[in-house]
């Protein structure tokens, strides 16, 4: 795709043809002034065929809004629309609806609150509240989900893969095998979800990170095609990067040419005052290699170099490198947890992609519809239980316990406040058989987890950088029980609705029922 | 990611740091202007779990070019490499490499042939060959593998539900659960590999395709809270597009509500001297639905109009649709076929998220260095011996038998021209043990796959529209043999290797090994 393809393409027609001719509807039928709410939420965590997550790392949010800010119905695009005919060949959209569709100044008219980027976040809750006149909070439903699901899917790939490495950084490599342009806010995701750092250079540069990378296996073999070896090929690079030299080590045969040949220069920048940085692994047994690299590299006085694994690694193959580390390691007389210690992972296809599961099940259903001065709640009945959305307007909140952990989420109308200081019914968000109540003295903290951040026209939000977008995310997974954080069969996390809520539900769905 | 933040990291920058690390050390050793060759290939076929392709549908070439032809390193960008450190603070990118990048104008310097969008291609072919500047031609690596195997995927994928749906439309409904931007590129390719028309607006404006779509079931339910009927909805759409009302059938109840509506609405239009063109089913049994939804539409007098499927279709789903339909029709008076052949699929997260496999591992190795005035063929050995790659300057043919079917693609050195009159030695690509003699009338065709892209800093071919993009795949899967494009358990197409080809690659594999 050219240039204008891809202007026209990402502007505000990045859309579902059914959000227009429906808007063509309501305009027909009086209602594009209607003022409407939908909410997003996903359905279920992430299941990866062989593993499943616990819980998600919210991502996307501050994206969706540049969009939001950056797009209009222009000259353009209102003659393409104009030009569209139905199988008769009359036009599709009549020139009124057009002109209003022009005058709308995009997403201006649209409230949104939601749930900030970084934060952990759980399946059937609402996380973001969108507000406005029926048919443009309808036009948002494909770019929002389009802009927020897909980074959510990734945060959370990274932070179960940050996790599974336990002390060691996490670099994200993915940018080739990403799918198309997707690769720069995945990056973004990734970052934010748990990767240290990305080889990504232009996103790197735009989120005012440095780019992370040494050198591929391709410049050894330009050495040796050109008639010299390995280890002038490594020299060459020690001499340009001396004080950032990590070298790939698996172009030969990794233990008995790549590694004694970068011990080899490592000893040439040390006796220069340069401290080497590394050796990198892209084949083969990485946790037998890793192992004897390691005992290797201390022999020669670098017990300190770090080893970055690569080729294929996901969240399981992380831990099964971990676990065989631990096994294997004191058999050659070797200290497993040395040798983890100064494990460094970069992690491409599987965590750009989110392997296993592409895709989050993330909806935008409507709850509310203002008619005259009156919100009415609605709900969509499904035959499968789950699917029956939450009505009305609502707000989230977090429960925490006297350690500090969060309890449940929970799902209440927009005038409730749950209070530390009475007992809470909370029901299973589907289940009617199913509720619990907890006592005053079984929570002690109430977060409100929506933000306003967009009303009235403004932007009324801060958007942080990725720095604090992490410190969030840390803060969360540390007040989620173990359990949770589990790679596989993790505990069921608790989502809640609030008793006014879950009447309200029982009441439409009687009512629907009825007629 | 702000509009800044998205043109740094689309532009040059979109590659990995190692990229540039590296294009430094040639720099300083002065092989920045040495020409060096390299090939894309794939490693395998995608991988479903459950199902697996045996061939691939080529695309994404056209981005690349245009990517490639958009971009050159700006002062913007070489800043920012200037701002790079080291770990001691160092600058890690020197002023003269910087400024040699400066000049390089972008990508213009790279000779590339290509096999075109839309062709049947087979893993282990080299699909394109990047000749240039060795820092150049190692730069592209990181974009080219991003721009073409995503929708490579994409289009392999559209083939094969297409494929699975027989006779029916293909309509692409992905761009909600697409992986961010990708959603655009991803239609395309679908457009390429099968699908009729997508829903993507924006995507299908820019390709001059009219967008699909129709309504959802917050259209029935707005008119449902404000006191109306899904009759009312149903009326309130068929009014404003009478020659396009395809009406979805399922908010209520499908076959009690949702058909019995639609097909007195469908006679409203009916005499108005409109002709309504279908319904839409998104849950339940989808085929058992059809079904009974053909059978009240036929005694209606509509036995012509479409049943739109949507809901996590796939090519499975879709195959075992129309087995059930097969199967259980008859049990109701009703003829199967004239079922299907009113089908359209809708199909949205599986196709453009490619579900199961949602990467193609596409590779890009250097296979020739110029030394002076000569090329040296040269290789990257793995121990496993199918990853060490084919040497030197090659080209692909594809050989067809006298059915006009193809019956094997040929990797050959580039000065080899195969000949029809004689027979022919085919080498498995990487078991010795393997290999057999065409004879001169067992093939009857040669096709050269290969088309020249970029020679000379111009672009020398033509970039077809979707409809000749399409018009290809069309013909080459007409030329495969039916086993090939089973969803299940495909037979293996015939991938080989010339000779002389051959032979080069063990002489090449002795000297390394002699070492």
């Amino acid at each position: 795709m050219n240039a204008n393809q891809r202007r026209l393409s990402e502007g505000i027609l990045y859309t579902d043809q059914y959000q227009l001719t429906m808007a063509q509807v309501y305009f027909r039928n009086s209602l594009h002034e209607t003022r409407a709410a939908f909410d997003y939420f996903f359905r279920s965590y992430p299941d990866y065929g062989a593993h499943k997550a616990g819980y998600c790392i919210n991502a996307g949010l501050e994206s969706l809004v540049d969009w939001m800010r950056s797009v209009r119905f222009l000259d353009e695009e209102l003659e393409l629309l104009a030009s569209q005919r139905d199988s008769i060949g009359n036009p599709l959209f009549e020139q009124d609806f057009l002109s209003w569709l022009g005058n709308t100044n995009g997403f201006e008219t649209i409230n949104l609150r939601a749930v900030p980027e970084g934060r952990v976040v759980h399946p059937g809750t609402p996380l973001a509240i969108v507000e406005g006149p029926l048919p443009i909070a309808q036009l948002l439903e494909t770019s929002l989900l389009n802009h927020i699901t897909y980074p959510t899917l990734i945060a959370t790939k990274a932070s179960r893969i940050r996790e599974s490495g336990q002390r060691g950084p996490l670099l994200e490599f993915g940018l080739r095998r990403a799918q198309g342009l997707a690769a720069n806010e995945g990056s973004r995701a990734a970052l934010i979800g748990g990767a240290d750092f990305t080889s990504n250079v232009g996103l790197s540069h735009s989120l005012g990170l440095p780019p992370k990378g040494t050198h591929a296996h391709s410049m050894v073999q330009v050495f040796l095609a050109l008639g010299s070896s390995e280890l002038d090929a490594f020299r060459a690079f020690a001499e340009i990067y001396p004080n950032d030299c990590i070298l790939l080590v698996d172009t030969l045969n990794t233990l008995d040419s790549g590694v004694p040949n970068a011990i080899r220069i490592f000893e040439e920048l040390k006796s220069k005052g340069h401290t080497p940085v590394g050796i990198r692994l892209d084949s083969g047994d990485l946790a037998y290699l890793s192992i004897h690299s390691a005992i290797q590299l201390d022999a020669a006085g670098f017990p300190k170099t770090k080893i970055v694994l690569s080729n294929q690694l996901d969240e399981l193959v992380i831990w099964q490198i971990l676990t065989q580390i631990q096994d294997e390691a004191p058999r050659y007389g070797a200290d497993p947890d040395a040798i983890i210690n100064r494990l460094v992972y970069g992690v491409g296809t599987s965590l750009i992609t989110s392997s296993g599961d592409s895709a989050l099940d993330g909806v935008y259903k409507l709850t509310a519809i203002k008619s005259g001065s009156e919100w009415k709640p609605t709900l969509k009945l499904s035959e499968t239980s789950s699917k029956t959305t939450l009505p009305g307007d609502k707000r989230l909140w977090r429960l925490y316990d006297d350690r500090g952990k969060a309890s449940a989420d929970l799902v209440a109308l927009s005038h409730e406040t749950p209070d530390t200081q009475a007992a809470i019914k909370l029901h299973h968000p589907t289940d009617e058989q199913k509720y619990r109540t907890l006592n005053a003295d079984s929570y002690s903290r109430v977060e409100s987890l929506h933000e306003p951040i967009q009303h009235d026209g403004q932007i009324i939000c801060e958007f942080p950088d990725i720095t604090e977008l992490r410190r969030r995310r840390e803060a969360d997974l540390d007040a989620l029980d173990p359990g949770i954080k589990r790679l596989l069969i993790p505990h069921q996390y608790h989502v809640s609705v609030s008793e006014p809520l879950w009447e309200l539900k029982r009441s439409l769905i009687e009512s629907a029922r009825s007629k």
